[in-house]
């Protein structure tokens, strides 16, 4: 028998009509003859509304505490998930992440799995029960509640998938699937049958939402088959898989915009071994978060370095480089706040010549100007003036045929 | 070190404010050189919310899953007392049953504990924490999150103070204490010093609310002192314990009265062996909770057997006792809903004459027709007149002087 994993988001068990829904969509699973292992967040804003009375009574809440707090609304789900199955006439039984074993670090707020137990899911999978289990949280060693940070539900769904072996992992959600770039920028954009876990990869990490990339990680290292569909109707939305054949003649799969940016430049540097190690280092003891960067020799002595960071980390950041500023010899330093990235992201690029020059000509047909350029082996992101940025998604979405479906693309 | 066991019930934790103010409390005992444990039910109305949540779910939900949603209610406020207890300064560490290994059966919704593991209480005491433990929860040997049902904080908390060798265990309520009667049914009413377990649990099972029954058999299993008192100001309140020597010249500490309650008589019932525990077990059967039983005999061949039960188990008991009739031929059934039990309790009258003599002939005074009588040790009830049992109660209160101090009464 089959096993089957299937995550309901916060909005797909919002309130009781929503998760009976969600509760019929495993019981129908469980019908076809899988076994249903059901994953859940909290519904709808209730961690919100959880951090919020932490918040009033502890404006710095110590994260254990935090932990403890938060996990209620999974469980509180679950439960309610639980007894929506007996409603409809299907024996379930709910697990919390301790109950399962879903062993954590203990690094409270954040917690990386480490192990998860499978003999009492599988036991009552056996016994013919839908296991409903709470997305998100974990247990440490000492048997403390922990939770799994951003998009936590998504990772303890691919990593009970993983964990058990699931033929697939199905990820509910109130957008159909993946799509070629973000409808509400490029609304001729088409919904992506699959795609690779490496193009997903580069896709969240730009932004794209949908799903986290940890959980994405997850996947790749245990080749976990993904599902992201609708919680709203049955058509079948976007595969994330490993590369597959039929995949090869598809140059490009999606094309993204990321403007939450700032790049910051820092002009003559000393060109001596280190001093990169040093200016990173020292962003990263400010947490700020660094995306691409670019160094560029200018002489023997002088080197430019420009990165870009969240709009959120750019104060951080801008303090953190005026501290070493002295240290590391540089010269200036400028930021930029109007500036946007538009990427391309495609397994196909890798063997194939052509497609930089065809993103920079259609770029250059639209009169954007690029201030920067970087790549990976399946992207290639520019940066551009914000002013200019939507404009320029239209332009590459339109030069890679993103409109159409991904096998009719020439 | 002395051990302090506090229990905050909902009122007491309702908000954050509340919880700030209970913790203000836990923290100044610990000042005071003691190593404090709390024990904190759900914040004010969550669990009927809870309840509701479920309900609109399924009418009639898993137990299973019942306990494993409601025990959030209490994992949410002992992680909010625990961030309260950091902001005000001192460390603290919340815990829910399952973490510190409260074992009960797998009773789910009134389950019964069994053991209760005290090593992390007390380790972390040791380290200067703190300890909040989630009232009302427990755990099952297969790890299944159970709730020991009404009253079940005060449970945990007194069952706490007996595992951990506790000095005191302090019930923290919105009364001052336990009182002589009702003071809403006889202003005059005062608050005791102390009263026996024995009397508690007389009052207790008379209504007289404030503690659940099943916390004062722990209480008194185990010894452990325990001081119902106000989470709105220092004024001590009432403790109960063992009798203690000041006690005995106190004939009657309390008085009650009981208007939820129905009595059903069944005139000319076969007077054969077996005939009563027939009755009575088929009242069992259909879940009623039957009070006072009196069986007297009419002839050798015939007997009358009457009893109480609460009005919401009416319908079900006249159901049961008409299933029966025929079986042990019974001649007649009769209702009467418009009755009220008086009472008065005291481990003093165990060993005196006149106290009985003193009620009736109160009652009798006040013109107040009693219908039956029943007794205990250290209790007399009288059923009378549901219009005339307040005037009965009072009659009663002024006859054994409930309206002074205990040790000031002839």
């Amino acid at each position: 028998m089959a096993i089957v994993v299937q995550k309901f988001g916060g909005t797909s068990v919002a309130n009781a009509e929503k998760i009976r829904r969600a509760a019929d969509r495993a019981i129908a699973s469980s019908k076809q003859g899988n076994q249903v292992v059901v994953v859940a967040s909290a519904r709808g804003k209730q961690t919100d509304e959880l951090v919020a009375d932490a918040i009033e009574i502890n404006p710095n809440p110590p994260k254990r505490e935090m932990d403890m707090l938060l996990s209620t609304g999974e469980q509180q789900t679950v439960s309610l998930f639980a007894m929506a199955c007996y409603a409809l006439g299907q024996k379930a039984i709910s697990f919390t992440g301790s109950q399962i074993q879903m062993i954590t670090d203990d690094a409270h707020t954040k917690a990386r799995i480490q192990n998860i137990g499978t003999d009492r899911i599988k036991k009552k999978l056996d016994e013919g029960f839908i296991v409903i289990v709470a997305g998100f949280q974990g247990v440490d060693e000492e048997g403390n509640i922990t939770t799994l940070g951003r998009g936590g539900s998504d990772t303890s769904a691919v990593a009970l998938a993983a964990a058990l072996g699931a033929d697939t992992c199905e990820i509910y959600t109130d957008v159909d699937g993946i799509y070629s770039t973000d409808p509400r920028k490029y609304p001729k954009a088409v919904k992506m049958k699959q795609i690779s876990y490496d193009e997903m990869l580069e896709l969240a990490s730009l932004g794209a939402g949908v799903m986290h990339g940890r959980s994405i990680e997850f996947g790749k290292k245990y080749n976990v088959k993904i599902h992201v569909r609708s919680s709203l109707h049955d058509e079948p939305g976007t595969l994330i898989t490993h590369e597959v054949a039929k995949m090869e003649g598809i140059l490009v799969s999606g094309a993204t915009i990321h403007k939450d940016l700032a790049k910051i430049g820092m002009i003559g540097v000393d060109n001596r071994p280190g001093n990169a190690a040093r200016i990173f280092t020292h962003l990263a003891k400010a947490k700020v978060s660094v995306n691409d960067i670019i160094q560029t020799e200018v002489s023997s002595e002088k080197a430019n370095i420009s990165f870009t960071v969240s709009k959120s980390d750019l104060d951080s950041a801008r303090q953190a480089i005026e501290d070493i500023q002295e240290t590391v010899h540089c010269q200036n330093v400028f930021v930029r706040e109007d500036v946007a990235e538009v990427s391309i992201v495609g397994v196909g690029m890798r063997s194939h010549y052509g497609v930089a020059d065809r993103m920079f000509q259609a770029l250059a047909d639209a009169a954007v100007n690029i201030d920067s350029i970087t790549t990976s082996e399946i992207r290639i992101s520019c940066l551009v003036d914000l002013d200019h940025s939507d404009a320029a998604l239209t332009a590459i979405c339109d030069a890679f045929q993103l409109d159409k479906p991904a096998d009719k693309r020439t």
